[in-house]
């Protein structure tokens, strides 16, 4: 890093090394490519390992994470087996947790332990918390003390919770000091303090926490002045045991770069740091898309057997309801025998409103996890969708209604499917929206099963409102 | 913020505050409750200023956004009428960006110049990036010429670039100087340099990025170093026109907290942030969410007949696909008469290959947004839901087809749906997985379009696999 004369080589260097980068970036984005990686494979299956170290050489932890989450098992088996020593302890960091802990489960827990200890201790958290339990407490014997007791306190968080997501590596300075002993400080116990930190905590003896000072102030302020004179009091303690979703509705409301961890007596235990909130928000955001397929994380990863497995129970319950649905229709078997366009309409009317209520599910489901909708706005917000059910409802009823009467010389048919349209999208747009906010008022997930319920009542009321009235006008 | 003693005071009310913060949190969150909205709310009606200074007194910006995302539209006009005072430019900024255009546009040019001239400079430009074109370039007329120039070059870049996410405010300093000399120099600039800044840009005169120095680097640092030994040359230079999915994809990997903005002269423009990246991965994630069900951005706040229109737009599109399903099932209208159980019968497996290829296609589209997912394992991918489709496909079939048997007492009918019900779940899998992944390979957003078309192969399939084996077997 070090360099003893001042521009020259580095100079020139960098300006070819720019240009490079600029085009690269512009063509690839920042991610490893696809040729890269074909390229990569080809090597491997030739054995020509010089070629491969010049490939690997300058990819990051990152890239190599990235290449392993690529490649089949097989391929991936080889790498490991023959470049053992690029595998730095934060490519497994930068794994998806669903593969990593395949990888990590099938080395000795030392090997584990050996890896873990090279990690930050709110990384080498993320790194065991999904691993077997047996085979956690293998690894955290062959741990340095230091390193076990950090773990099982991190362990001893509930999941999900600050107490999980934070550092335990933070410098904290006592109020009465002055800038210059900071300094001096700061510059005398490199050993103690973290190798990246973004504001000083400053506590009393008791660590109750009184307040930070981002570096930027400490770096402007003169050698003689106290502490205390320049502490921002305006912070926000999170309590070690709030959950990780609320943390991250904390960083994203108030602009914060970092807050303070504290135990239940209001003693600093932690710091959280905005990039631990970025993963929090990833993960949270990409539940809930999957959450409301009925798919758990990391399925990408999972062999054939287990993605069936897991996902087959969400089908299962999905049957149930189609069962529900096909009961309904079946009291109406007279009724079709009759007129047997009533069996190609049908799809059409609970389809619609199955459709019209999931973009008013996933309003609300988005904006559940928001913080944008609650009790204040829950009422107001149900009617709205029942509004717009009512006009898309008339709308579209105009629209289906002439098209069937034409399609097949029925009026009749024409006016039951247009007023089956409009009662099934009212009820698409308030159940949309209801059902998400109940189930979140009686604290269940709003994401995860309130599709099932959507469609059961979508295709039901769909079905029995057609048929229904089918029955009625044209029985 | 400054005080004169050392312990006292500040000590013990910061021990109590800090027991009823905790309570707080424990029990609210970090978000404003609902039961302080409904006393702000009944105070508001009963006309009560000096009650409602008091609840209104402690609120942070991002609480009174919150308070006006949630009242209605007269509450809301009532306390920009009364309380326009308690209104600071960053609670607009802290709206959800359809409620602020609403509001803003109400107001004349020179208030909104007035309000974005306390921005600093990528937050300004948030500010006024969806109004009218028109009231825009009203707008930028009453701004002073520095402000001006700022938000015209940001808004010369492309939708969703990070030349529109960056700040023009950072610290930059040249290679050639001491750390005593840099530490002077930000002592002394104080006005020229942001308020707020995480790490110096090292460039050279030609304002090519060099590197880097955190913060807490240079505080160690003795003031003698040469600013060229401590810099770090290891960054990631962001091209002014890199699409912001793709600076959040780069932040997310390296696990970087900042990194600087170059035009395509490989020139410093600007910096990019985490803060301003969380902002991007909440909005990309949310977008699509709501993208797979057919609903536009801000949605939430958008009036009944807006909402209704931009809605009906998908459903019209759903219609279509509905009447294709009904085609195929009219088809088969002598087969239904024949066999009635059919019209009851039909919509299982429709509808189980479509919650089947609705699992695969949330996993393909995480995948692709999250950068998992490219032609390396692409085909993969696609061959696994196959499988996965299979595996599932026949079990449903074989529990489906023994119900079917035995509802309708048809063994034969059994068989039949047990036939479809393999077909289709196969097809889900491999439609599925296949559709977005095509989509994203021809430069379509994957989650947009992507249901339409998996619903449409899903119900005609399953339809035409069902009905098509059933006038086979039984008709």
């Amino acid at each position: 890093m070090s360099d003893d004369t001042l521009h020259p080589p580095s100079n020139e260097r960098g300006q070819a090394d720019t240009a490079e980068l600029l085009e690269e970036v512009r063509e690839e984005g920042f991610s490893l490519s696809d040729q890269r990686i074909r390229d990569i494979l080809d090597a491997l299956y030739e054995e020509d390992v010089e070629v491969l170290r010049t490939l690997l050489y300058d990819l990051s932890d990152a890239d190599i994470a990235e290449l392993f989450g690529k490649v089949n098992n097989e391929e991936r088996a080889h790498f490991f087996e023959k470049f053992n020593d690029i595998v730095s302890p934060y490519v497994y960091w930068h794994l998806d947790s669903e593969l990593r802990d395949e990888i990590l489960s099938a080395l000795p827990a030392s090997s584990v332990a050996q890896i873990i200890s090279e990690l930050d201790s709110d990384d080498a958290l993320d790194l065991i918390l999904d691993l077997d339990p047996v085979f956690q407490k293998n690894i955290l014997k062959h741990l340095s003390v230091k390193n076990r007791t950090a773990l099982e306190e991190g362990l001893s968080y509930p999941e999900d919770s600050a107490g999980r997501l934070m550092q335990r590596e933070y410098v904290a300075i006592p109020q009465f000091w002055t800038v210059g002993k900071t300094i001096d400080y700061l510059r005398a116990a490199e050993d103690e303090i973290p190798d990246d930190f973004y504001g000083l905590i400053v506590v009393d003896p008791y660590y109750h926490v009184k307040g930070e000072i981002p570096l930027n102030k400490l770096v402007r302020a003169k050698r003689s002045e106290k502490i205390n004179d320049i502490t921002l009091e305006d912070i926000h303690l999170i309590p070690a045991t709030t959950d990780q979703e609320e943390v991250a509705h904390l960083f994203r409301r108030e602009g914060i770069g970092s807050a303070p961890v504290v135990d239940e007596e209001g003693r600093l235990v932690g710091v959280i740091t905005i990039d631990d909130v970025l993963d929090v928000i990833d993960e949270e955001a990409g539940e809930d898309i999957l959450k409301m397929a009925g798919v758990e994380e990391g399925d990408m990863y999972r062999a054939v057997l287990d993605t069936s497995y897991s996902r087959s129970r969400w089908l299962a319950v999905n049957l149930v309801t189609a069962f529900m649905a096909a009961a309904v229709v079946s009291m109406f078997g007279a009724t079709i025998e009759k007129v047997v366009a009533l069996a190609a309409l049908m799809p059409i009317v609970a389809g619609m409103g199955g459709n019209a209520g999931t973009q008013a599910l996933a309003v609300a489901v988005r904006a559940i996890a928001m913080k944008e909708l609650s009790d204040t706005n829950a009422v107001r917000a149900i009617m709205k969708e029942g509004l717009v059910g009512l006009i898309n409802g008339c709308l579209f009823a105009l629209l289906v209604g002439f098209i069937a009467a034409w399609w097949f010389e029925n009026n009749i048919l024409g006016l039951v499917i247009a007023m089956a349209m409009v009662i099934n999208l009212i009820s698409a747009g308030l159940f949309g929206a209801g059902i998400p906010i109940v189930l979140n008022r009686y604290g269940q997930d709003p994401a995860i099963s309130s599709s099932i319920f959507l469609t059961t009542i979508t295709d039901c009321v769909g079905f029995f409102a057609f048929l229904g009235l089918a029955t009625l006008f044209l029985g």
